[in-house]
């Protein structure tokens, strides 16, 4: 296998190629490498620090709305697996399957887990016996296994992580506004802490999940132009439940069947954060998911004091609660931190030498605008607190307005083919497959999700394909 | 399959059957469920959260000592497992293999990782060129599979919860110092924040890991005598680096193979709290590592007042820090809910009333001494801050009594077969695994680990066995 290099590479830019430059910019930013198992990725520190600091934002959110975590087994007896129809129909092609353990040749094959609705709902129906027993909310935060044909790290890949929250309720209600409440989470952690703008709305019938009853998405723009499924919120109504025997006695006395929620969120945002941010000099991370929000670096510090002062203002940070990184090796230049921080996106370089010491100050320079700015040292903490910010809500608007520009709504399918090559296309369409077949057979187009406020969005009454009286706004991209 | 019980049950008691007890308290504290996949086990919320309790005081520690996580894949294939002799030979009998993907038939069986010092080699024989790149400090959160012909949730199960630490150094000494630096932070979590006093060695030739040069483990003793393994931590010395030609460049320019360790310890710790712990009434959680550290339950509150003060004390409680439930069920009964967290273990129970309300009180009542104390309101947080660190003190103080007593010297076979009946038998032994074999057919007791002052812990020359010269001191016992 090659060694890495020990100089800073070139990176492919994102108009030349915009694949080329999304691999090179996760290996040689060193967030992710390939496995020796064909469609599994190895997730390096950086990578998987940035992964625990998503899973800490909603892990929060999580426990805040009441749901709590557990762990299920990784395996499912594939009897198990056959209960519901659609799911096994939507998931076996894609299992891995173990059939031997030990010495042992099994009697029956195993699944590694592609999702776990069924041991979940397996475990509720022994669980659960009254109303009183309900709402049971459970999440965990485990890896799956599908296996895919072609792969590409974050995106898709044969291993992923996730977190997959399974919940039961008593009225179809509580499980709509179960569904709502965890796609509102969603959003919030991708808007206000991963500055990616989402469109959330419904899923087609073809799009949804195998086996819910309704699915509500979030779909990103990345900056080709291609769409991104970053997380979804699904209503399986009783269907699981019926088909795995999750009831209960109602407060009538009668035995009913629950009503059931799942949703997830996957290391996919890892790929959104870096296609919705990055540029032709490497990663740019929002400062609210940045695993490294601030580096300082000491510059010409074998000079008398830089490094005793460099430290402190390192320590000032630390305290104040900054995700601070001091670099002080002395066997790389200056330039080539530079180059490496700046590709690895962190949002705020600052910089200490000995004219910057004597002018009781720090130089700093935002990784979004490029721009550099003199921080008193006085009054360090608070300007570095707004400087993060300013960037954070930069970086918002920067996407909020490349994806303005590269949504179109289109009345025709000339249209809506030009408005896919390099956005999404806001269609009206009649709601039937055999429109989203098309329009995908013609421009490698899907539908990806039909806003909530309908009324408010809609601009005609003609479906965009086959001319008959719409029904829905709905989005159309091509996707990750 | 059964459905719960509305009413706290029956427990086994432990000098009835230890076993039951134990089988007894898992399921119904709830920590834990049988899956349906064989030796398999499913973490309920409150099991969870004691291992998420458990992880959060390793986690903080690994990164203190400069340790960072990864996350690498599940599968392996088989020819990279093959790589290292005894390595093979020791987990190949009890792996788990994929053999299909899809409806592909594998040209290569995969196996899910037993353990992944075989994928963290391969990687770093990828990942370092020079010294420069050393040491490198690498952990991860995982699961693991091992098919285990007789399970018991907890101690030993097919799949189980754990952390792998892998690190690689330019020196033997480095090596040894991170293996015993590991070893160290294992034995200060387990005795200072579990409350469960650990004897630390080394294992013997027999005992230690498969591929490691030195193995070094903590062992607990367990209310039924029996030992518990309870964190190892090994030295490989160039043993993988070898196999997997992790080379470096020295600082002499030559290339060198790095040392390495691993070092991991997983849910059975849960099993030990349970063990060293729990008592006829259930479980007993050391304060420290318990999920819940108070459970404050309003008594007779549908008289006025009552549930508004309770709620103005669980809200300074919860703000001061502790881990706090408000048990204000109106749909069981006070006896009920002193039942069940006695039971689930809570450390300290708070009961408000009417009367206590009037004198500004607070009843409250040590899950560990079954002590019952009155609060003052006015300074509510100290005292409740000094009950737990009491309560904490004596549980170890407890365990540590129980282990003394339950230790004998023995310097005769018939003296240690008669001391692993309840406890360990420390012993002076040859060195050879002849002995070993002998004193595991005979009592079913296995070599522990031998202290690291042998000059101190030595009482004589003789091995316990063939009578030959003794070499070194050794523990003797029963083990889970």
């Amino acid at each position: 296998m090659a060694k890495k290099q020990d100089f800073v590479q070139h990176l492919t830019s994102r108009q030349d190629d915009f694949a080329q430059w999304y691999t090179d910019v996760i290996l040689q930013t060193e967030l992710v490498d390939y496995a020796p198992v064909r469609g599994c990725m190895v997730m390096r520190p950086y990578g998987f620090a940035l992964w625990e600091r998503i899973r800490a934002e909603y892990d929060k959110r999580f426990a805040e709305t009441g749901h709590q975590n557990v762990y299920m087994p990784m395996l499912i007896p594939e009897s198990m697996l056959l209960k519901e129809a659609e799911h096994v129909e939507g998931f076996a092609p894609e299992v891995a399957w173990v059939t031997q353990g030990g010495t042992e040749q099994l009697q029956e094959r195993l699944a590694i887990r592609p999702t776990s609705e069924t041991i979940f709902c397996t475990m509720y129906s022994k669980w659960v016996q009254s109303y009183r027993d309900l709402p049971m909310k459970y999440n965990q935060w485990c890896s799956v296994m599908r296996w895919e044909k072609s792969t590409r790290p974050f995106l898709r890949t044969s291993e992923f992580l996730w977190q997959e929250g399974h919940t039961i309720h008593e009225t179809p209600e509580e499980a709509q506004q179960e569904t709502m409440q965890m796609l509102e989470i969603y959003r919030d952690v991708a808007e206000n802490i991963m500055a990616i703008p989402m469109l959330i709305g419904q899923k087609s019938d073809k799009e949804k999940f195998a086996g819910a009853r309704a699915t509500y998405s979030m779909e990103a723009m990345m900056q080709d132009g291609k769409a991104l499924q970053a997380g979804t919120s699904h209503n399986f109504g009783t269907n699981f439940a019926e088909a795995y025997d999750i009831k209960y006695l109602s407060r009538e006395g009668k035995l009913e069947y629950v009503y059931e929620t799942s949703w997830g969120v996957s290391t996919r945002l890892i790929g959104a954060i870096i296609m919705a941010h990055g540029d032709d000099r490497g990663l740019r991370m929002p400062p609210r998911i940045a695993p490294i929000q601030v580096v300082l670096l000491p510059i010409a510090f074998h000079k008398e004091g830089v490094l005793e002062e460099t430290n402190k203002v390192f320590e000032r940070l630390k305290n104040a609660g900054f995700r601070i990184k001091l670099d002080d090796r002395d066997t790389v230049s200056p330039g080539f931190k530079f180059n490496e921080w700046e590709m690895k996106g962190v949002p705020l370089r600052l910089e200490m030498g000995p004219r910057d010491i004597e002018n009781h100050q720090v130089m700093a320079c935002r990784r979004d605008t490029n721009e550099k700015t003199v921080l008193t040292l006085d009054n360090l903490e608070n300007e570095v607190s707004e400087l993060l910010d300013e960037i954070q809500k930069g970086m918002y608007e920067q996407a909020l307005k490349f994806r303005t520009e590269h949504i179109k709504n289109v009345t025709n399918m000339d249209e809506l083919g030009a408005a896919v090559t390099n956005g999404f296309a806001k269609a009206m369409w009649c709601g039937d497959r055999a429109c989203e077949d098309e329009i995908k057979e013609k421009f490698g187009a899907s539908s990806r999700n039909m806003p909530f406020d309908q009324e408010a969005e809609a601009f005609g009454d003609t479906c965009v394909c086959c001319g008959k009286k719409a029904k829905k706004v709905m989005y159309f991209a091509k996707a990750y």
